[in-house]
C-alpha cells in the first residue's frame, strides 16, 4: 500500500503475532494463511496482507475481499468469505492501528549529531537521542532516551522533553515540560509570550509573562499550532490528548485528559477544559470559560458561556446542539413561508 | 513604484516587447513614446511608464493620466488621452502581470551551498539549483532545475520537487512529491501526519499515516499553511491551484485544478473538491464531502454536505447564497418589525 | 512565582524604587517593609511581595492578603489590611507590569555570533546585536542596537530591524521596514507575496508583488501570524499595535496605532483600520473596507462592509452589536413560542 520511497514495511508477521498485536482471538483461520507482508484495505488486499473491518459500510467490500486476514468484530464472523482468516476483536480500528504500526514502525536513525547541529554545553541529552541537522538544544535543556529532535527544531534553555518525544522540523519550544511519548509536529510554537498587555489610552503596555507549559505524556500537538506560556499560572495540556494542526492554545488555559482538539480551534485565556472533550473545527472559545469533561463541542461554534459536562452544543454563540439544529430550521421555514 | 531596496526593476522595454509581453496590440501610439522604464500605477505613471486599466472605477483616473502607455480593453480605446500609446487587450490585468513579471524578474542567486546547508550525499539535486544557508536536503530527495531552496527550509528524504519550484525560509515538506513551477511560501508544513486515533474511553491510538501528498504543476502554497500526507490514500493538490496563507488541508483531501483557496480556510479529511472552485477565507468544510467543480463557498462557510457544480453557498451551515441572503434579511425584518 | 528553570528574577527593590517603577504615590506604609524580592498574586503573597489590586473581582483577596505592599487605585486605600504598605495609582495594572519588567527582565545574552550564524559581508549589524545558532541576516539588511534574532531566524536582504527589536526563533522577515523596540515571535512571517493572481479559465497568473511591509514602533507580532507584503502600495502595522498569534493580514492592508488583534483574525487586502481598533479573535473582514478608529469587533464577526469610528459590531455578516444581540433573542423566541 504505502510509497518504499517514504515509508519502509517490516514483517512479514505470522497470524499469532498479528494476533497478539491486535489483541484479537483467532478465528475460521485456514491453516496456512500467512506470513502476512502488509495492510491493505479490504477492496485491494490479497492473500498476504491483512485488513480490517470497522465501519459497517463496507462490509459488502469484506464479503467480497481477497484478503488473508481481516481484523473484524466477531458479530461479522459468518459474513466473512471462506478463504479468510479472522482476527476478532470488539475494537478492530485499534487492532488494526497496533498491527499498521508494527508493519511501519517509526525509522530509525544514526545517532551521530550533525555537525550543523548546536547542542548546548549544559543541556542533558541521553545518549540514544537524535539530533538532526540545524536543530539547536538550549542551556541545561533535559531530553529523554529515545527522542528525535528533527531538523531546525528549537529547543530552547531550561526545557524538559521526556522518554520517546518527537519535535519536528523547525518546530520551537520554550519555558516547556513535557511527558513521556510527546509528539510536536513540524513548525510548532510552544512557550512563547501570551498575548498580555495593560491596556491604555497612551498605548498598551506589555505584561511579563512568567509561567510555564506543562505538558502531560501521549500528547499530540498538530503542525504550526501555537501554545503560549501562562502569565504566572501555567498553561496545561493533559495526558494523551490530541491537537490538530493550526490551533491556538492560549495562555493559563487547562485541557484535560484525551480530549481532541480539531484543526483551527482557538481557545482564549485562562479557559478550564475537562477530559474527553472534543473541540470541532474552527470552534472559538472566550476567555475564563469552564468546559465540563465529555462535552462536544461542533466546528465553528463559538462558545461565549460555560458548558455543562457531558452536552453537546453547536453555533454562534453556542447553545445547546437540539437549540441550534431547531433555530435553523426555524429560519428555513420563514423564508420558505414568505414565498420569497 | 517598487522600492529598488527590495525589487531589482529590469527593462527597458520598447513598445514592441510591451505588445509582444502582454498580448497585446498597439494603437493610438504616438510614433516616439518609449522605451518604458517601470510599471506604474494611472494616478502616478509618467511617460516612460505603463499603466493598466482593468476595473472600471478607474475609467477617470485613465481619462487623465499621464502614462506614456496603458494596457487596456479594445473598447476603451477612444476614452484615452491623445498622447498615450494603448495595448489592446481583453484581459488587461493579465497583460499588465506578465509586463510586470518582465519588468521585476525573480532575482538571480549564485548556486554556492553554503558551509551550513546540509544536503544529503544521495540527493539528486540539479546544477541548477540554490540552496541557502541552513536549508536541508533528505537522503535522495530530487530537487529539479532551477529550483530554489531557501533558508532553513527542510526537504525531507525522498521529496520529489519539480523544476523551477520554490521552497521559502523556513517551510519543511516530506512525503511530497510535487510537479513543475510549484511555489511552496516561508513556513509551509508540508506531509507530516494527518490528525489519524482511533478513539476510545482509555485513550486515543495513533493510526500510521502511510500515504503521501501529491502536488501538480503550477501550484502556489502560502505562508504558514499545512498540509497533512494521506492515511494510506494521497492527499492530493491539482494542477494551478493557489492556496493562501494559514490554509489547513487534512489527510486524503483531494482539490482538482485552478482551484483558488484563500486564507485560513480548513478542509477536513477525504472531501473531494472538483476544478475552479472557489473557497472564500475562513470557510470550513467537514470530512468525506464532494465539491463540485466551479462551486463558489463564500467566507466563513460552514460546509456540512456536498456541493453542486457551479453552486454559489454562503452560511454556516451552508446554503444557497439565494437562500442564505434571504435569511439573513428575514431575520433583521424579524427585529425591526417587532419595534425591539 | 516563577519557576527559576525559566525566568531569573532580579530585584529587591525597596518601597521608593517600587514606587518609581510604578508611578505611583506611597500610602500607609509601615516603616519597615521591604526590600521586596518578588510580584506574587495577592492570596500567594507574603511580607516580602508586591501584588496589585485592578480587577474588583479580587476586593476580598486583597483585604485578607499577607503581601508586605500592593499595587491599587486610591479609592481602595481605606480596604487594605493594617500590615500592607500601598503604591497608590489610577492605573494599577500598567503600575504591576512596569515593576513585573524589572523584576523579570529580558535576558541577558553573550554577543559572539555562533558558527551556524549566516551574517552576509554587507550587512549593518549594530555591536550589541546578539545573534543566536542557525539564525541568517541577508545583504545590505540593517540591524539596530540591543536587538536579539534568536535561533533560526532568518533575516531578508535589505531588511531594516530597528533598535531593540526581537526577532524569535524560525520568523522570517523579507521586504520590510521595522521600527524600534518590534516583538517578533516564533514562526511569524512577514515580506511574502501577497495572494495576487488574475483569475481566468485557462488558469491564474501571478501579479508581482512589489511592495513592502512597513511596522511601526512599538509593535508585537505573535507566534506563526503571517503578513504579506503589498502589490505596489505597502501593507502597513502603526505604532503600538498588537497582534495575537496565527493571524492573517493580507497585501495593502493598513491597520492604524495601537490596535488590538485577537489570535487567527484574517484581514483580507486593502482593507483600512483606524486607531485603536479592537479585533476579537477568528473575526474575518474582507477587502477594501474601512474600519473606524475605536471600533470595536466581535470575536467571529465577518465584516463586509465599512465600519463607522467608535461603533461595536457583531454576527457574521456583522452589523452592529445591539442589533445582532436582538437577532440573537429573536430567533431564540422564535423556537421556544413554537415549543418546538
Amino acid at each position: 500500500m504505502a510509497d518504499p520511497r517514504f515509508h519502509s514495511v517490516a514483517g512479514p508477521f505470522s497470524m499469532e503475532e498479528l494476533a497478539d498485536l491486535a489483541g484479537a482471538e483467532v478465528a475460521g483461520a485456514p491453516a496456512d494463511n500467512g506470513p502476512f507482508i502488509d495492510v491493505m484495505p479490504l477492496s485491494d488486499a490479497g492473500p498476504q496482507h491483512v485488513s480490517f473491518l470497522d465501519n459497517k459500510l463496507y462490509v459488502e467490500a469484506f464479503e467480497s475481499s481477497n484478503a488473508g486476514a481481516c481484523i473484524v468484530r466477531p458479530e461479522m464472523a459468518d459474513r466473512a468469505p471462506g478463504h479468510m482468516a479472522l482476527l476478532l476483536t470488539d475494537t478492530p480500528y485499534h487492532g488494526y492501528a497496533r498491527v499498521a504500526q508494527a508493519f511501519y514502525p517509526s525509522p530509525s536513525r544514526d545517532g551521530a549529531v550533525p555537525q550543523t547541529a548546536c547542542v548546548a554545553a549544559d543541556a542533558m541529552v541521553a545518549n540514544s537521542v537524535v539530533i538532526e541537522a540545524g536543530a539547536v538544544i538550549g542551556k541545561k535543556a533535559e531530553i529523554g532516551d529515545g527522542c528525535r529532535i528533527a531538523t531546525n527544531a528549537v529547543i530552547g534553555d531550561g526545557v524538559v522533553i521526556g522518554e520517546g518525544g518527537y519535535v519536528g522540523p523547525g518546530a520551537s519550544i520554550s519555558h516547556c515540560i513535557a511527558g513521556a511519548r510527546v509528539t510536536v509536529h513540524a513548525g510548532v510554537r510552544i512557550g512563547q509570550d501570551g498575548f498580555g498587555f495593560a491596556l491604555g489610552p497612551d498605548g498598551h503596555l506589555k505584561v511579563p509573562q512568567l509561567g510555564r507549559v506543562i505538558i502531560g505524556d501521549d500528547v499530540e500537538i498538530g503542525a504550526n499550532t501555537t501554545i503560549d506560556r501562562g502569565t504566572g499560572p501555567d498553561t496545561m495540556i493533559g495526558d494523551g490528548t490530541k491537537i490538530d494542526n493550526l490551533v491556538q492554545i492560549a495562555h493559563n488555559v487547562k485541557i484535560g485528559r484525551h480530549c481532541v482538539v480539531v484543526s483551527q480551534v482557538g481557545v482564549s485565556g485562562s479557559t478550564e477544559i475537562g477530559d474527553f472533550v472534543m473541540l470541532g473545527g474552527q470552534a472559538g472559545l472566550t476567555g475564563h470559560l469552564n468546559i465540563g469533561s465529555g462535552a462536544r463541542i461542533a466546528a465553528q461554534s463559538g462558545v461565549m458561556r460555560d458548558i455543562e459536562p457531558g452536552t453537546t452544543v453547536g453555533g454562534s454563540p453556542a447553545k445547546p446542539m437540539r437549540t441550534w439544529l431547531k433555530e435553523v430550521a426555524a429560519l428555513e421555514r420563514l423564508v420558505s413561508k414568505k414565498g420569497n
